[in-house]
């Protein structure tokens, strides 16, 4: 069943939860899902409703319209989604490819909303995983001289696709801030550490060389500051004396595969707000 | 700040989150906190709400039949809280004192809302730790032959004290029928195992036997058919062949301490709700 | 470096130890891991040693009968593997391939030591993964007429490809016990529930049914007694009551995948010792 | 049974693995447990090996020069413990009592191996714990103009006891290099944090700041750098949006607990090996 998306923030009051929940009832609409959140610290409120489309009397094309004066009493900022309309993806990558062959067995599977429109790469060796999954594949190297022509194919073919969501599925090119600004909060990365620790390059072995007992992966919204964007999700695993750096990024990559995966998903879901540096996550 | 809460449950249809926050508001309450839920399978609504007591128009020993007419339209199974009224606790402990140890160490530190009235055993290993809190000891107890009077002492204690709560924090007598039907989803256990695997009595040993590779434990309402009722928390941990029974046991402990205590906090702040064999948690 | 595994149980008693060291060490091995327990309520002895081939003054064929003394002295139960032999395996799977794809993906990226010589199975989903890793593929449907005809080919063809190990990555058909017999504690499967608990068909949908507030994967050596073989390896993720039986399943699996994996990495690194009907890994 | 327990590290070499175990053997140990591993990338051995002390032919006071032979041929760092000469212990903590509390139970249910001599704080909360429990308050509070002083008389009575090992179960003063120096390896931490994440300060609210969706908890030795000393053990928990600060707080004192328990549990049964800024937990 089609549903209705609505995903608000604002300064928290007295009676906004009756108020946008007494819309949508009066509007015909049936509440499949109302989740809600107060950050008591800043005084923010944070809410997810869900309708659903069948028997909704307003127009979708309206709907924003109608739902405007509400909005404006309550000061809020808010995005209106309809699941029969899936975000469209591209994944980045570069040769460690456990995420994306994840990512792709399970896109497959149908355990992600989005359609999944481009494979990207600084390498070849993705192609055929690209192939078999009949997804197009950009192979756009990149050197020191090339980086800027490389970002600027890449920009157009996203452009092309009408792309919304970049998904950086252990792609090791830092995006510069033209990149990011041009997809801002739509670019989610896996880290292979438990951030804030480790950030930068070789996470594993610098935490083998710290020797700490868990390790960690961190998916997040890429910001201009590196590895610093809000954090979706975060999952650890326990290694001892005996591991390998070796064992480490073994271990470890099972974490980055579900960790990346589940920050996808409920972004596509649509269950992830951001604020300030943080997010909020209605799973 | 004190909240009213308002547990439901009902069978599933349109209009019901709108309809309740909406009584809230138009009564003048600030919604704290909604929380809800649809079992899709059974087509049952479950909601959660908390608003604040402050600024309510409703004087509290009116609200329950000012409510009713919306609960009756809605089939409502309902239960109504006020924060500054706390659950009456009474703790059943056997010779195994780390839960109990545990419960009263967060009591004392204010972590749990409920008032621990009374601490009752069948041995006097706890009566110390009674003393130190400061709590009064009740000792009952059992063979055979006086089963039945050790319950009716209890009974009359529970009664005398006004006791809301029975927490079992590892008290190893089986409890009548008749003690159970007295405070029906009122007796919260704690299991050392991961139920619904090892049931009934020694479940380390059990789970040793089989050689598993995770232990666990289990807080459940007690029903009369013995380890089967509603499951609220549950908890598990890694062992492997070096753990001898005694060290399954030691680490079961540090299993069961936090399995209760969650199951108690969140029972205490009316977070639970009971349907068929089963919980709901909007923790 | 290669490297000769020796593997030992026998009853407890002193100099074992040192004697089996000093065995390998007179010969001129460089002992890379030596790992032992002793079952103390069975007085049973197990170890692990790890040595260098190069350098080692007995040649491979000659070893067991050099061996063969001191066993005896000691009623050691014991097996010898050389890790430049790789362990040849057969996949058995269904319709569900999220572990065939996980297993044939870390195959190919050199995570697992085996040979993967033959994927069988009784429907033709699992096709295509087995021709994009370059692998044989073995369709023999089943029903209940030609079930007996059935297992006598994939017994043949196992036995044609020389297979030692057998993999039910979610094989849904039960093996009858003359196929178990031929592959005595050689058949490694995966039940998608945490053993003992929910033995059998549909153990998401018991597991829903319960209520459980966790749900686990268990990986275990094939017996005749149904879901009760030796246990290798376990796992478990929190769920809670607003997951469906599908969402179950899908969180059930990212579990399978791991607790599989691990226990066909750990058989095939020769780290699995069976006694009774448990396991040591000396993971 | 009491056992000696000896710990080895040095330059990994063949023979070694033979060479301890032939010299217990032929003096009339026998070896209850022998634990090794090498770390490859710095060429380092390193054994645990325990034997009992009963039948063994060589005199504990004996037994050091008796050793030392071996030792120097393999340039050996090693040390000796009988498990009948428990090891002596001062807790200090400050305000927050969750772990004092936590330790004394398992202390006094025979869960720890040491012997608690003396409870230091720089205030009079933990007064009627210590007094419970029937061990020495020593109340030495600190100023910045008596910090100085205030550790003089620590030392002394730590001299005055003969205590061996220091546990900071939350003591939030930070000690001087003085201190540090005369107790090298010899205090053990519990940082509330997934350090080298949260150094310092409030790791909490830095969390909290952060976002982050798992918090930890790490126990470490202490070295002059602030939080920067060899990790014996950590922990992680999960954490979302509606954990307030408060509740990161009590839901990392349960993390707190068994971190801390578990690391001191590993030292005081000698399976703990330094090197460099790393440890090996033989558990």
């Amino acid at each position: 069943m089609d549903q209705v998306i609505l995903l608000i923030s604002c300064p928290d009051q007295k009676g906004i939860t009756a108020a946008v929940t007494d819309f949508v009832f009066r509007l015909g609409g049936n509440i499949v899902d109302a989740d809600q959140h107060t950050d008591k610290q800043d005084n923010v409120f944070f809410m997810r409703i869900a309708w659903e489309l069948e028997g909704f009397s307003v127009p979708r094309e309206q709907l924003g319209e109608k739902f405007r004066p509400l909005a404006e009493k309550f000061s809020m900022a808010w995005e209106l989604y309809f699941t029969d309309e899936v975000t469209r993806v591209a994944l980045f990558v570069s040769k460690h490819l456990h995420c994306l062959n994840d990512l792709l067995f399970r896109y497959k599977a149908g355990q992600l909303k989005g359609k999944v429109e481009l494979i990207v790469s600084n390498h070849l060796d993705a192609e055929p995983l690209a192939r078999q999954a009949g997804i197009e594949f950009l192979h756009t190297p990149v050197t020191p001289a090339t980086k800027h022509e490389a970002e600027t194919r890449q920009l157009q073919a996203l452009k092309a696709k009408g792309i919304e969501l970049v998904v950086l599925a252990r792609y090791h090119q830092i995006l510069t801030g033209q990149f990011i600004r041009a997809f801002n909060k739509r670019v989610i990365n896996i880290h292979h550490s438990f951030l804030p620790a480790f950030v930068g390059g070789s996470p594993y072995a610098q935490a083998f060389q710290k020797g700490v007992k868990i390790i960690g992966a961190t998916s997040h919204y890429v910001i201009e500051d590196l590895d610093q964007g809000p954090i979706i999700e975060q999952d650890t695993a326990r290694v001892n004396h005996k591991h390998s750096i070796e064992d480490l990024v073994h271990k470890g990559q099972d974490l980055e595969r579900v960790v990346l995966y589940r920050a996808l998903r409920w972004h596509l879901e649509h269950k992830v707000l951001c604020y300030g540096n943080k997010t909020v996550v209605f799973e």
